[in-house]
């Protein structure tokens, strides 16, 4: 067994033996990294490794990608598996002349030879560049993996969450879980389901006080402090999900804590202030248009008339409400008083590439971004595609298509267009993101502008209509530097990004200070979709680093007191 | 009474006088045009008018749009229709700053109260340019009626032609018919009604000596020529139409030669050679994917596997043609032999604007051009719009966006795209026309080449499926020569255009000589669209025309045997 103490002491070639052993050989690397002792942790070490190879030349990287040894194929591979693995690896070589270099799961698990297929044939569609940067990657799991192997340890809380995750994923929707998707919206038997497992694991696991379904749906459960009159912490996430969604979209916000708890109780430890974690009942606004409606509660933002919304099947949300056994009458009691609560914080997987990019575990956000959408129509003439000189047009979808440049379209559409018809008629939406207010509304009038100068050259015109705008969320300072002294307790470098995806916390910010940790999604940050994962080693870091803000807040609390 | 001569030998004052009433008193317009004189033709007159109106000083042009006086309303509006045409009337004024001119239906009969609030409804919408123009042709039009009641003439033949497209609309596809909707579609009911009407017409109203529905549903009449062994002169187009299409494309080619049979007829003249009109019965592909099967048929490329293809319902063709009676082992015999023909000459609406523009009823083809279409997907990756960088995007509709910027893009589609969602595939049709083949191929080498770096550049895929690829076809230069005399002979200037749209001239070109005359079409120029329209004035100058060509055929003819 080796320590990290033995490899920050060791003379340069026993380091260099080691090291180099964690990509299969990488001496250069190893070399490298040798210089950059002492570390600080094995985080410290592990991104080390990546931002040196993320430096190196081209030539370096090739060559770390050809030299890797993959792993035998999986015990439970039939002969066709095993050929058409064998097909497929050697069209990826023809495209990318180097093997797929695959990691086990996410919890260092390796995969089935069904998910090896599967991961196979989807990254042989990959863009060379991105499959390139996302072998290297799981070279880095790879060598995390094994460097966990070398030092003899084990992400465990890590492990817990992933469990809890994976526990989780287990419910979905009818007409989804049939299709192995996860899909879990507001009130459905899963959802309820969920809520009952949250609840019963922090009872019975995880030894919080109280544990109650509230009159939205939300679970909460609270761990007392040794002064039950102190302010409390509060936390959580949302545990429902998207359609087709990932298994840590919200619910890593839920856990994370809850692991913390658990340790806290495990250990006999009472803070000085009481911890409360609520897995928000709905945020994603999938079978009711009703957006964070599990955090607007606790605001006093429940809107009465969302309770009259039905939903694809003509269920309407009061009706869903009762049949759930969930008592209407409550819901603006749940609203809380800030003078009982120290602030918010929240742990979420980050949804975008920038950490995934730059191989950071963690990352600090600055302020939740405000925006504004649209939805938009064009209107230009319809005309016989061949005849029309292009001078005469007046192309719908050419307008709209200046606009996809400027500013972020999701839908798009020429309504029954056809190949031979220049479009009369195209529709768009438009969605704009900017870190304060201010600057969210300098950009919409500079996107709106040229889009109304498009359709004045273009001879077409244009109808938009707003249909959410939503303020900006900037963290709390106090708030925002625990969680970087978090980050910099685990050896890792800083790096504050802001969240352009919103969240709970964006809610909570009306009633009291907040501020977020995000976790690295693997898949170049991919979310929203089955492929959004982290894994138990990123994990394990963000309990580490709520574990070590609960110790900041108990520490300055008691020395104030 | 007046006549064109009397106009060309007037003072100069009694020609002001007269000619400035046209336009409600525009005395420059007239002074201007008096010296001009002398015209060859009443649509030579008619066209130098708007010529002059063309290139005049923009405020003479606002002043004749001024000083209109529109017609008062129709008999049949009713308190409500009057209060609602003069709220349109003032926001139109608001608009524009002049009053709405709107002409008289294609025939010259006054619109009804309703049309007239539709079509004021419509032109609100227009860009300001694209308004003040389509007022001076509606100027030109009532000018042209004026001039019509001053010189005490009528286009007969073109009222003959205007209500054989106004009957034969009357039958139309369920689903469409109660919408008001014109969709003929092959093998439909309301399509072999067509053909039944069409042949009754050329039997009983038009002396075709032999008239049947051939194997594919074509409607063919001959008037025999006084040599019987003489090769015939082909002409005709389609009948049946897209979905909520226009009353003239295709039909008009069917027409215009019917009615210079029911002249030749009445007048008990013989051509020295047979005159063979084709009522195409299938061009549009809309019910099935198997355009210009009609003509197909007679140059011999009927595909036995559309036999096969199902229409929406389900129904084979084989099924839809062996419900229509037709026989279909007998449409090899449908190729005609060419040695048996002089050419294939066909008239149609221009469905573009270019005639329009320039003020002209007839234009002379010069080309029917290649083609190649694609259809095509581009996989980018969906991620959140919130999270993801611009500079990290791999966004497909963006890829297409810029795609849209170079060639025509008809379809396009986001599959389920949503508002805060980075597009991770985009859905798009390409269509690339040219005047000949080999420009048409070097134009599809630079837009797939674009295509291509744009992906590269943008770091998603691109799969492109050609589904069409026609080749140019150039007239036959003593063809379009005829068709060049006729429209000297009315009087008009020769404008040549090359034919975006393909047309069954195009089939017929592989067999024999062709050349097409392109009637204007009002709107400017719309095609495939319920405003698809012409006057019987540009009618009568199309049958005048196509007389003018059999004419000129028979001349020949006369003089080489």
């Amino acid at each position: 067994m080796t320590t990290l103490e033995d490899l920050n002491d060791a003379d340069r070639g026993r380091f260099v033996e080691q090291v180099a052993g964690l990509y299969d050989g990488a001496v250069w690397l190893a070399e490298r990294a040798a210089q950059r002792r002492p570390y600080r942790s094995p985080a410290h070490l592990k991104h080390t490794l990546a931002e040196l190879v993320r430096n190196a030349e081209a030539d370096a990287r090739m060559s770390l990608l050809k030299q890797h040894r993959p792993a035998p194929a999986t015990d439970d591979a039939t002969p066709e598996h095993a050929q058409r693995l064998q097909h497929l690896a050697a069209d990826y070589l023809t495209r990318f002349g180097h093997a797929i270099v695959v990691a086990p799961g996410p919890r260092g698990t390796p995969l089935s030879a069904t998910e090896l297929i599967a991961e196979c044939e989807r990254r042989l569609d990959d863009h060379a560049d991105v499959e390139r940067d996302e072998c290297l990657r799981q070279l880095h799991r790879i060598a995390e993996l094994r460097l966990n192997r070398l030092l003899g340890t084990e992400p465990e809380l890590g492990n817990v969450v992933w469990n809890w995750a994976e526990h989780l994923a287990q419910h979905s929707d009818p007409g989804h879980a049939e299709q192995g998707q996860l899909t879990v919206t507001y009130l459905t038997d899963a959802h309820r389901a969920c809520a009952q497992r949250l609840s019963h694991w922090m009872r019975q696991h995880c030894g919080f006080d109280e544990v109650g379904i509230d009159a939205v749906g939300n679970v909460v459960g609270v761990y007392h402090g040794s002064d039950p009159d102190a302010p409390r912490l509060l936390t959580g996430s949302h545990y429902d999900t998207v359609r087709n969604g990932g298994k840590y979209d919200g619910r890593l916000g839920i856990l994370v804590p809850m692991a913390c708890v658990r340790e806290l109780h495990r250990a006999g430890r009472r803070l000085p202030f009481g911890l409360e974690v609520v897995g928000f009942a709905e945020e994603e606004g999938q079978r009711y248009k009703a957006t964070f409606l599990g955090s607007g509660a606790l605001v006093g933002q429940f809107d009465e008339a969302w309770l009259d919304q039905a939903d694809a099947d003509g269920i309407t949300m009061r009706q869903a409400m009762q049949h759930a056994g969930l008592c209407i009458d409550d819901i603006p009691k749940l609203r809380r008083d800030p003078s009982r609560y120290l602030g918010f914080v929240e742990v979420h997987i980050e949804q975008g590439p920038v950490l995934n990019e730059i191989d950071l575990p963690l990352g600090v956000v600055t302020s939740i971004n405000g925006s504004v959408r649209y939805l938009g129509e064009i209107a230009g003439t319809a005309s016989h595609a061949g005849t029309t000189p292009m001078d005469r047009r007046r192309d719908a979808a050419a307008a709209v298509a200046e606009l996809v440049l400027v500013g972020t379209v999701g839908m798009l559409e020429v309504p029954s267009g056809s190949i031979n018809v220049v479009p009369g008629r195209c529709r768009f939406s438009l969605d704009l993101r900017a870190t304060t207010n201010e600057a969210r509304d300098e950009l919409t009038r500079d996107v709106l502008a040229a889009l109304a100068s498009i359709c004045e050259r273009r001879g077409v015109r244009c109808k938009v209509e707003e249909t959410m705008r939503a303020d900006a969320a900037p963290s709390a300072p106090p708030w925002q530097r625990r969680w970087e002294r978090a980050v910099d307790a685990a050896g890792l470098p800083v790096h504050r990004l802001p969240s352009g995806a919103g969240h709970d916390a964006m809610k909570l910010h009306e009633l009291m200070p907040q501020a977020m940790l995000f976790v690295r999604g693997e898949h170049a940050g991919i979310s929203h979709n089955p492929l959004e994962s982290t894994t138990s080693d990123d994990m394990q870091l963000a309990v580490d680093a709520f574990a070590h803000l609960l110790q900041q807040v108990a520490h300055n609390d008691e020395q104030t007191t």
